[in-house]
């Protein structure tokens, strides 16, 4: 690597809505997307909610010349709608299912049948490696009452925790994705402490594209009002998000959104507005890079985040506790009607009424069966992010304890800290 | 970090057979094992099968003056069994849950509702970061007719990737568990050959204790002899794998197994033996170094592992869409019968009957629809493992094609591979 070293990469990210049967002109748009990918040849194009198979391999034939390499990651029931296509070859990958990912009974809301996911490639650029992670995490459906904040917040931490853990040795690290969560939102806020990742809209000097850099915009005719709720600027859910370690210096040169339509104010390709940076990295004196290697250079806001999270969290447990011990009683009703009945058949009482709400009856003890194993489940999951929390908290109080200078060292893990505990 | 450096670390490894009301004297034995425990004071203490958290929570409390620092890791209903305890302070933890694990509908099996997984501790000893990995994979009940055998080989490629991606910068990489696998067995082959993890058994040139290494014996009083089949030594499926960077050497000085009682000739502590394990990590010139950082040196075996493993895991796809496909079929069976004796019953034909029929009718629909989600499931994950394999047996075949002195490079990706594709 020269000391005048400069690596550009071009990204392109867009939650496709690629639902068969139900997302509008969709064989169009996604023709349209291949064809706009082709021409504009960026370095990564990553992609959200292409939940066929086939319209993937329809985008990985008609790339192939230009991104000749392509991945799309498999999971769950419906898959994780997430893929990738790469100018430059894929030199590994993986990814991780979230834990947590909704009710399986909200059937109308469909995310636990996807396998919501953070999926990871590694690359090898100009003598660097590059790790990019892509991820969706779980819809808002209802912003004043949000069953699933929790999930959501427990996902944005498996996912940071997925990125810390995962990106050790990388010298450049991108995410890109929908991750369903406001720039201030917990879950946002939670990502970005931990794992130190910079936002591209908020740091390019460059931006172009619709107004605070939203991704879902009133003017795109595929959004609903009443889906955009109390904003009516739109929201801002889809990032691209990175950093790099220290002697390198990363920044954002530019940041375009799509407005509402397509690059050439054509049919918009999706109901999300598609986003596409150019990122510079180059060498930097340690002391002068702004972007830290991992986690973040002052505890105090990682604090108060982590404790947040931990509070969010924990009502979550108890309430999936509360789900679970409620289930179990409605098992235990269910068992006492179930042999009331068969008492009332067999000794010829009622017995047509009897026999018909046999039925309903075994229906009550096996939904509730599976609804309390689901919760006991959701409980144990929801405890186990508590406990991580819980340790970087104790870990984050050490290093104030400790005085600044050695806040980022204990956090990052360059010397021994005292005896940890977790709850 | 002197140049005559040495790092001794004393490892203790036990399937604690921890089932609440099923395993014979659990108490006693969780006491008794607490007592050699906090007698020993290893530098850690890895454990499966602490099925019940109360049992977590009593050694807590018992090996805390020992072992200050302790972590559970909880997954999915009944929890995935494993625990740490450690002399040292544990830096960061993490765990990733198999994405398969068994069947639901083979309930008296239960590996399905454990939530199987694999756990991750860092440590920070000497100035070096230990890895120390912890896992329990999914249980063999027949080993002529396997039905769970891509599932076990999917876990072992999980667990070898999740070491892989998150061990990058660790000093010292150590494995222990119980992997449910015999020493030849594919996915055993297949973790050692993409990690490059080091078997102590092999390697050391002090172990004492049961023959062949094994860690079920007939001697142990807890164990039937239909368990080992036809083993009648016993069979070796519990490890302590580990390997060092480049500039380090690692080696086992001392293996010591119980040989079907405690360590005192008393009554054994589960129905495996306890691995007891010195391990010795000193300066070593790279050159010299045995234990590669990552990845095998010869690709070659690594080959046909992967090819073995792919077949294998191919097998198991075709299987799942199967059983997915028949048990569609089934629901549009079942909604057929529905319908008929909705009429039957309307019309006033044999109208009891039809109402007796309506339950396992309704079982039939509901029970088939969830079958057919589940192995679509299982089929879209083992698709996951499958493009996984493909891709890294593209790239080892690459390295193959470039001569023996690109392969270590190539593979463990120190420089740009050609255009990969995967399937």
């Amino acid at each position: 690597m020269k000391p005048n070293f400069t690596l550009r990469l071009r990204v392109f990210n867009l939650n496709c809505w690629g639902i068969p049967y139900l997302s509008k002109h969709r064989a169009d748009r996604v023709k349209r997307l291949g064809d706009f990918l082709n021409m504009e040849s960026f370095d990564l194009a990553l992609l959200e909610e292409v939940w066929s198979e086939q319209d993937f391999q329809f985008l990985r034939q008609k790339l192939l010349p230009t991104y000749p390499a392509a991945h799309y990651f498999r999971s769950g029931i419906i898959g994780s709608g997430l893929c990738v296509f790469s100018k430059h070859p894929i030199q590994e990958f993986t990814q991780h299912v979230f834990t947590l990912n909704g009710y399986p009974y909200m059937i109308h809301h469909c995310d636990w049948f996807c396998g919501k996911a953070v999926g990871l490639l590694v690359l090898h650029l100009s003598g660097l490696v590059l790790n990019a992670y892509v991820t969706h995490l779980h819809a808002e459906y209802n912003r004043q009452k949000d069953i699933y904040l929790a999930h959501r917040v427990a996902q944005a931490w498996e996912l940071a925790q997925f990125i810390h853990h995962t990106s050790k040795k990388a010298d450049v690290v991108l995410l890109c994705g929908d991750l369903n969560l406001h720039p201030k939102d917990l879950g946002c806020r939670l990502l970005k402490e931990w794992t130190g990742l910079h936002d591209a809209y908020l740091e390019t000097r460059d931006f172009k594209g619709s107004e605070e850099g939203c991704t879902m915009v009133p003017k795109n005719c595929y959004v609903k009002q009443q889906e955009l709720g109390p904003f009516p600027l739109g929201i801002r859910i889809d990032y691209v998000l990175y950093k790099a370690v220290s002697g390198l210096y990363i920044s954002c040169k530019t940041l375009k959104t799509t407005t509402g339509h397509d690059p050439y104010s054509g049919p918009p390709f999706s109901d999300h507005e598609a986003l596409m940076a150019t990122l510079c990295v180059r060498h930097s004196p340690p002391q002068q890079n702004p972007s830290p290697t991992h986690g973040p250079a002052e505890s105090s806001p990682l604090t108060s985040v982590l404790r947040e999270a931990w509070a969010e969290v924990d009502q979550g447990m108890a309430q999936a506790r509360w789900w679970a011990t409620v289930a179990g009683y409605a098992v235990g009703l269910g068992l006492l009607l179930l042999a009331l009945l068969c008492a009332l058949a067999a000794g010829g009482w009622i017995r047509e009424a009897a026999l018909l709400l046999w039925t309903p009856n075994v229906g009550l003890v096996l939904g509730a069966g599976a609804f309390h194993l689901f919760h006991l489940q959701e409980a144990k999951s929801l405890c186990k992010t508590r406990t991580e929390l819980q340790h970087v908290l104790g870990r984050a109080r050490e290093a104030q304890d400790l005085g600044p200078e050695s806040q980022p060292a204990l956090l990052l893990g360059q010397q021994e800290g005292d005896r940890v505990e977790e709850q």
